[in-house]
C-alpha cells in the first residue's frame, strides 16, 4: 500500500488565486492541489488535500484520515494563532508534520507572530508562496522513502 | 441593483430578548432583524441578517454573501476576542465594516477588552444596546448613498 | 425645565474643519455645535457645547454645568489617554455619558489604545467622524425621554 | 421529572481509551459515558453525555439541552484555553458547573495553564484521569439532592 | 502494615466551621478529620491529619511522617501561594499528592491564582468545599489498592 | 517669623462634604481648611491652604509660595497618578512633604495604585478620611519644632 | 468591658532603637509599646502589643487575641511583602486595621513596593517613624468611641 | 518676511539659573531666551520664546503661533512624559521640531525614560545643558536656509 | 554574466557533520557547499559559500560580495538572536534573502525563539536539516530566472 | 577572642546525604558541619553551624548569634526565593555574607531563578555541591585574616 | 600636548554617502572624518576617527587610544543595541562621551529603541544626520577648553 | 597525557590590576594566569589561559583547544549577557564548565543580571574577585582526579 500525505488548507485559503494574485500568485487552490497529487503519484505517494473554514471539520479530518496517513502538510491560516484543538489532533495522530505559510507571518500583525504548530512540526516553510507546499512535499517524499 | 448590507450576529445572540431583558432590552433577535430589514427597504438597501454559533459558518457566509455586499455590520460576540478567521474573511472581502457591541466591552472581564475587529472597522459602537445596530445601519445608509 | 446635555470637545478639536478636511470632514466645530444645539431644540433638549485645550477648565466646566445637566457627550481627544481628573469630575457629577471619537483610536498609536472613559461611559462611538456626535445625541434624546 | 446533568467532552476526547492507555486509562469515551449514565440512574438523575470536535456544536448543545438541565460537567479539552463562546453559553444557561480535566493542566505547556472556565465553575477537578468525571457527578448528585 | 495517608491543613483552617458557615459549611476541622480517619479505617488505610499555622512545622511534619506515608492530601491555604519550603519537603518525600482547596482559587484575588503545588500534584480538586477532602481520599484509596 | 505649611488639594476636592458624605464625611473643604489653619495658629505655624482643578496653577502655587514655606501637605487627587510637573515643582522647592489621600488608593482601580509622590514624600497617610490632614499637620508641627 | 486594640510588630522590629537610631529614632520597641499602652489607658482602651519573628506565631496571636479585639495596628515589616497567612488571619477576625511602616516603603527596593495589607486596611501610614503608631492609635481611639 | 522658530520651555524651567547652578549652569531662562533671539536675528530668523507651567497654555500657544511658524524647539520638561495634547498640537501644526532636554533623561527615573515627542521630532538633543538650545537653533537655521 | 547567490554559515556551523551526526546528518559543511555550488552551476548561477565565527567578518563579507550578488541564503546560527549588525548589512545591500535553520528554533530555548532576520527575509525554512539549503537555493534559482 | 563564622542551612537540608546521594553526594549535613568546624579550628576561626525548617527560627538565630559573628555562610534553600525576613536580619547584623547553593539554581524552575540574597552577599557559589561550603569558608578565612 | 577626541563609527557606516543619499546626505564617511579633523585642528584638538564592522576591534581601539584621549564621539550603529563590551571599554577608560545617531532611533523598529550608551553618555544627539557629529565636536571643544 | 583546563577571560579583562585596584585587586591578568598555570602543574593539570576582546576569536579558541580539553573556566565578562555564539561553542565541545565573575553581577545594572552560561555551567562563582578563578580550578582539579 502506498504511503499517504495529508495536505490541509485552513480558512479563507479557498479564495487563493482569485484575488490579490500579485501577492499570492494566480494559481487557484484546485490547481495547487492537482499538482501536489500528481507530484505524489510520480513518487508513489498518495496525496490527500483538504480545505475547510471550520476548525471542527479540520479536527475531524485529521482524526479520521490521520489514522492511516504517514505525514501532514498544514497551512493553518488563521488557525495558526488560535486553534489548540487542531494542534491536539495532530499530536494525537503523531503525524510527521511540515507547517507551511504562503506569506512570512513575521512581517505581519503582532498577533500573527505566534504559532501553535511551530514546536510540534518537523519543519516550517514560510514566505515562499505556493512553492512552499511543493518544497514541503518534496522533503516528505525523501523522508518517507528513507523510512520505508 | 440595490446595495447590500450584511448584518452578522455571533454566538449566543439568538438568546437575545429571552433572558436578562432588563439589561439587553426585550427585543428578540428576530424583531431586531425585521426592523433592520425594514429600515433598509425604506432606503432602498437590502439588509441580509445572519446568525450562527459556528465560527466556520460565519466565515462561509462572509465569503459567499460578501462577494456582492457593500457593507457589514457585525456583532462578533464571543468571537470578538478569539477569531482571526472571521477577521481574515472580512479583510478578504474588503467590506466597509461597523463593529457593534450591545454592552460596553470595556466594563467587563479583562479578556473581553481586546478585539480582532477594532483596527479593521471603519467605526465601533458599543454599550448602547440594540440601538447600536440601528445607528450603524443609519450611518452606512448615508455613506453608501454618498458613494453611489 | 428642559433637560440639558453637555457636549465637551477636548484639546485641538477647535482646529476641526480647517485642516485635513478629507479625513475629518469640512464641518467646523462651530457648525457641528450649531447643528447639535438645533437638533436638541427640536427635541426640547438644551445642548451646551464647550471646548477647551485646558484640562483644568474642562474639570471646572463639568463641576459647574454638570450640577444641573442630565447627560454628557465627551470627545476627550488627547485627554482620553491621560486625564484622571476629568474622569473624576464625571464620576462626581454622575452624568450619563457617551464617549465619542472622530477616528477609530484602535487604528492609531499604541498609547492611544487606552481610555480613562471607556469603563465609566454608557456607550462609546468611534471612527464615524462628526456623525458620532449626532448618533450620540440621538441616543441620549431617546433615553432622556424614556426616563422623563 | 428527574433532574438532568449534561456531560460535555471537548475536541479529541473521542480518541480516549484507544491510544496512550497507560496515561489516560483504557476506558473508552463510550464506556465512561455508559457508567456515568448508570451512576445517574441509580440516583434518579438523568445524565446526558455529548461529544463534539466543533466549538459551535457545543454551544448549540448547551443552548438547547441547557434550557432544562440542572447542572453541567464539562471537560472542554482544547477549548479550555480558547473558547469564549462556550463560556458565554454556560453563563447564559446559568448551569451549576464542574470543570474536569483528565490531566493536570498545570504540568503542561504554558498556554494550557489558563482556563476560560475556572472562574465560572463551582469546582474544578483535574489530574485524576476519568475518575474526575465520577467524582464530579457524585458531588453534583449530592448537591442536587440537597436543593430538591 | 496498613498504608498511610497524611492530610495537612494550612494556616487559618482551624477556624473552619466556626465562621462563614454558609460559605464553607458548618463542619469543623475536627469533624472533617474524624470522618476522614473513619473512611480510611473502613478501607484499611491509616489517615493522619495535621494542622498548623506555621510553615516550618508543616515542613517538619512532612519530613517525619512522610518517611513512611504513601500519599498526601494537602490544603496549603495561604501557603499555596508563598511556600517553596513545603513544596520541597513534598518533593523530598516523593509523596503521591492531591491538592485540595475549599474555594475555587481562580475566583479570588489575582495573587491567589498561582500555586506552588499544581505542578507537583497528581491531581487538584477545588471549589467543592469540604467534599474535596473526601473525593481526594476516595481517589487515593483506589490508587493505593491498585498499587498494593 | 513663623514657619509655613502649605496644604494643597487637587482636582475635584472642592466637592468634599457636598456629596457622598457617608464615605468622605460631612466636613466641607472650607471647614477642613479652617480647622487646619486654627490648629496651625495654636502651634505658631502659618497654614496656607490652596485648591485648584488646574495642574499648571498648582505648579505655579508651589513655585511661588514654596519659596518661603517649610513643609507641604498634598492630596494630589487625580494628579497623584498623572502629574510629573507637580512632582518636579515639589522637588525644585525641596519641601518636607506628607502625601495624604482620603481613601485608601490601594482599594480602588488598578491605575490609581501608583503615585508620583510616594518616593519623594517623607510620609504617606491614606484611608483615614479628612483625619489624614490633621495627622499630617500634627506630625509636621512636631518635626518643624524639632528643627527650629 | 474596655475595647481592645492589638499592636503587632513583625520580624526584626525588636532591634528598634538599638541600631540606626538616626534613622529610626532612639526609642526601643519596649518604650514604644509602653507609651502606646499608656495612651490607650488614658482613653479607656486596652492596648495589647506583640512581637514575633515567626509568621506562624503572628497568625496564632491574631486568631486567639483577635477573637475579642476591636482593632489592629500592624507593622508587618518583612511579612508585608510575603505573608498571605497573616492577611488571611486578619480577614478571618475582621479587625478594623491600620497598617504602619516606619520608613516609606516606596523609597526602597522594588520588591518592597507591594503590600498584602494595603487593600484590607482601613488606612495606611508610612514614613513617619514611630510616630506612625501613635497617629494610628489616636485615629482608632476616635473611631472606636464613635462606634461605641 | 523672515522665518519663525518657536522655542517652548515646559513646567518649572522658569527656575533655571536660580538653583542647582552647578548642574544646569548659571544662565537664567531670560538670558537663554535673549541669546537665542539674538542668534536668530543675526541669521534673519525670528525666534519666539515661550514659557508656561500650564499644559493647556502651551497647546494654545502652538495653535496660535504655530500657524505661521516654520520650526519648533521644545523642551517639554515634565510634559515630556505625560502630554498627548501638546504632541497633538505639534502634529496639527506640522512643525519641523527638535526636542531638547537639559539633562540626559535616560540617566534618571524609569518613568522619565519615555517621551511623547521622540517619534515626531526631526532630532533630539539631550544632556548638554543649555547648549542644547543653541545647537538646535543652529541646526534649524541651516535647514531653513536650505529650504528657502 | 551569471547571477550570484551568497550562502553564509554562522558560528559553529563548521563543526557540521563531525558531531551529533544522527541529528544534523553526516554531511560536512564542505560537502554541503560543494553540492550547492554544483546545483548552482547546472542552473548557470554562481554560488559563493562563506563561513565565519566572527560577526564582523560576516558583515564585511556581505558588504563586499553583496555589492554584485543577487540573492542570499543565510543560516545565522547564534547570530540569529543577537546580531543587528548583520541585519543592517543585508538591508544595506538589499539582497533577496532566505533564512535557513537546520533545526526548528521554536523547539529550543526561549531566547532562540526570536530572529533579527524573519522580518527582512523573503522566506524562512527551518527544521529540515541540510535539505533547507537546497530547498532555498532551488527557490532562488526559479525566482532569479523569472526576473532575468 | 577568635573570629566567628555562622553557617546556616535552610529548610530540608537536614535530609542531605540520606537521599539522592548521586546528585548531592553522600555526605550528611552532620558530616559537613563537622568538617567545617574542623577547618575553622585549624585556622583559629569558630564555625557555628545551624539548621532549621522555620523561617522565624533562622531570623532569631541571626539576631542572637549575629551580634558577635564576623561572617555568614548561608544556603537559604527554599527561603532563597521567599524570605525577606531573613534578608532583613542579615542586613540588620551587617554580616559579611557568602550565599551557597548545592545545585545551580539557574538550571531549575523559573521561580527558583531569583534570590533575595544575591544583592546583599559579597559572593555567590552554586552548583558545586557541598564543596561550595568549603570554598566559601576558605574565602572567608582569608578575608577575616586580612582584616584582623 | 593637544587634547584628543576619538570619533568611532560602528558597523555599516562605511557605506555612508554611497547609498540612500537622500536620507543620509551625500557626504561620505571619509569626507565627514576629514572635516571633523579640520574642525579639531582649528581649535587645537586632535581628532582621531575610526571605523570598524568588528565589535572586538572597537573595544581594542578604545582600550589603546582611549588611554590618552580626553573625549569620545561614538555612533555605535548596530552595536547601540547589542554591545555591552564596547560600553565596558568606555567605562574602563572613563571618557567624556557624546552618543550620536544619524537617524532618530525612536522612529525605527522597537529593538532599536534601547541603547547601552544613553546612561553612560554626557549627551545624546540624534536625527540630525551628519550634522550630529559636528554639533558633538563643537560641544566637546567648548567643554575641553573650559577644563584645560 | 595530562588533563587540560582552558581558562578564558572575556573583553576588557586585560585591564585587570591596572585600574580600580581597590575593587578588583592589584593582581594583573598575567599574574593570575601564571599562578593558575602553576597551581595546575602542581596537580599535573595543564592550564591554558586565553584572553580576547573578540567574540569570534573566543569561539575559534573553544573550537580548536576545546577538542582535547577536559574542562573550562570562563569569565565571559560583557559576553555573559550577549553571546549565544560562545555558549554554542561550549555546548558543541561539551566541556565541564565553571562560570566565574569577579564582581557579583546581581549587584549591578539590570541588563547584567542575566547570563547565557548559568544553565550550561556545572557551577557559578561570583563576587569573590580573582579568588574565584582559584576556587574554580581547585574544584576542577578534584573533579578531574575523581573521573580519571
Amino acid at each position: 500500500m502506498s504511503k499517504q500525505v495529508l495536505v490541509i488548507h485552513g480558512p479563507n485559503l479557498n479564495l487563493l488565486g482569485t484575488r490579490e494574485t500579485d501577492i499570492y500568485g494566480s494559481k487557484t487552490l484546485d490547481e495547487i492541489n492537482k499538482e501536489l497529487v500528481e507530484l505524489g503519484k510520480k513518487n508513489s505517494i498518495e496525496v490527500i488535500p483538504y480545505f475547510s473554514n471550520h476548525e471542527g471539520e479540520i479536527v475531524d479530518f485529521i482524526q479520521i484520515k490521520g489514522e492511516n496517513a504517514d505525514a501532514l502538510i498544514i497551512n493553518p491560516a488563521a488557525y495558526t494563532h488560535t486553534s489548540v484543538a487542531i494542534r491536539d489532533a495532530i499530536l494525537a495522530r503523531q503525524l510527521l508534520t511540515i507547517e507551511v505559510h504562503l506569506s512570512n507571518i513575521y512581517k505581519r500583525e503582532a498577533f500573527r507572530q505566534t504559532s501553535y504548530y511551530h514546536d510540534i512540526s518537523e519543519g516550517v516553510i514560510m514566505g515562499l508562496g505556493s512553492d512552499g507546499y511543493f518544497l514541503a512535499l518534496q522533503t516528505l517524499i525523501t523522508r518517507l522513502k528513507e523510512h520505508s
